[in-house]
């Protein structure tokens, strides 16, 4: 139904799951467009670490959009909130952490949207995982049902026969250890990738937040070696 | 069961639709919190006029949110594309007019649940319109009505028993002339309020676009003096 070199949208933090989200993409030969946004959020390195993997896997377009979320508060990664360090991981866990940023992935996709209808995509790609989600509640497999469901309707898509959206969630049921694997298969460079929420001036890992745990534990898992650069401890 | 004084968020842009919104809310006794946009509107007088409305009827708090929505391009009001004038206009028309900007109530939606999140708000006002909706898809009930299921479970409503999230719509079955006998008779002072598309310098009215012929048509159909201020021809 794809044309193999269809447009897509897709949404790139830097990160380790984004990336391997972007290479993905790639691997099934589609017109990448990618969007990062620098939120407020305290770990802007990551837009670096954006820039370098949309240059090194060919984007069609990469644009980063501002948009500050510190307006309304509410969340560790873009306020003054301590991030929490070497809790226990529980990736079952029913409890919303306080890096959880208030409908932020709502917001990411409403912007993706946007930009699809524009250029007439009927993909919009995310990285979201259910497994290591940390309890974020915009991060589950039923979440983005209801978005693509909604998505359909706000859209030219649900008044003219333009085709519908799909949201793409490769990730949404593989473990931190299977998406590292896929990447390094596909040549993702992890070392140029960024996951902590509380980095260091150089953008060294703190190597003790939940996503650092979360990255960690994966590489050793997946019989990688991590090229993260930790910060001295 | 919504206390009297609970807060709500109600997205305000200082038109007719959305002071009358304002008014409404008002007189069902909550504390409204108005989220306005700077998006790259033509029209970014009606920024002013929100503001006039926000002070007039006593909001809780007001953020103008920066949004750049020309980046994507794509939109008559966001982009050097032309506002169609002097058109006939016929709401059930299935056409979308080319001054639809993409996924806009999306994304403005997603704001405010994010911002409603951070207050504990369980309701979200919208002053949307599905009879003078232009052929706007995201103007319908089914619309609305997805993206309110997608908020419940994008959020901690959906994980935690915190209280459905709704988003109200009262004008969504509106005429344009119902809109301003109901905000005529919860003394709004229209005269404040700006819609047209394509104003002068000055902010006055084009009297020719789409929204200024369903505005100029709604206080005749209306019965209630026009006090709109037209530029002269």
């Amino acid at each position: 139904m794809t044309a193999p070199t269809s447009p897509v949208v897709l949404l790139l933090s830097g990160g380790l799951d984004s990336t391997t989200l972007l290479a993905i993409a790639k691997g099934e030969g589609h017109d990448v467009y990618a969007l990062s946004f620098r939120y407020g959020q305290r770990h802007s390195h990551e837009i670096d670490a954006a820039r370098r993997a949309a240059e090194a896997w060919g984007v069609a377009r990469h644009i980063v959009a501002d948009i500050d979320l510190r307006m309304f508060g509410g969340s560790a990664l873009t306020s003054a909130l301590e991030v929490p360090k070497d809790r226990p991981i529980d990736t079952r866990s029913e409890e919303i952490p306080v890096t959880y940023v208030p409908a932020r992935n709502t917001i990411f996709l409403s912007f993706a949207l946007a930009w699809a209808e524009v250029l007439q995509a009927r993909q919009i790609f995310i990285g979201v995982n259910a497994l290591d989600y940390s309890g974020y509640p915009d991060c589950r497999p039923e979440y983005i049902a209801a978005y693509e469901q909604m998505a359909n309707l706000a859209t030219r898509a649900g008044v003219e026969d333009t085709g519908r959206i799909t949201v793409r969630t490769p990730l949404m049921a593989m473990s931190k250890a299977d998406i590292i694997r896929t990447g390094a298969s596909l040549g993702v460079d992890y070392a140029a990738t960024t996951s902590c929420y509380d980095p260091d001036a150089n953008g060294a890992a703190c190597g003790h937040c939940d996503s650092c745990q979360l990255r960690r534990a994966g590489f050793l898992q997946a019989g990688v070696p991590d090229p993260t650069r930790y910060a001295a401890a």
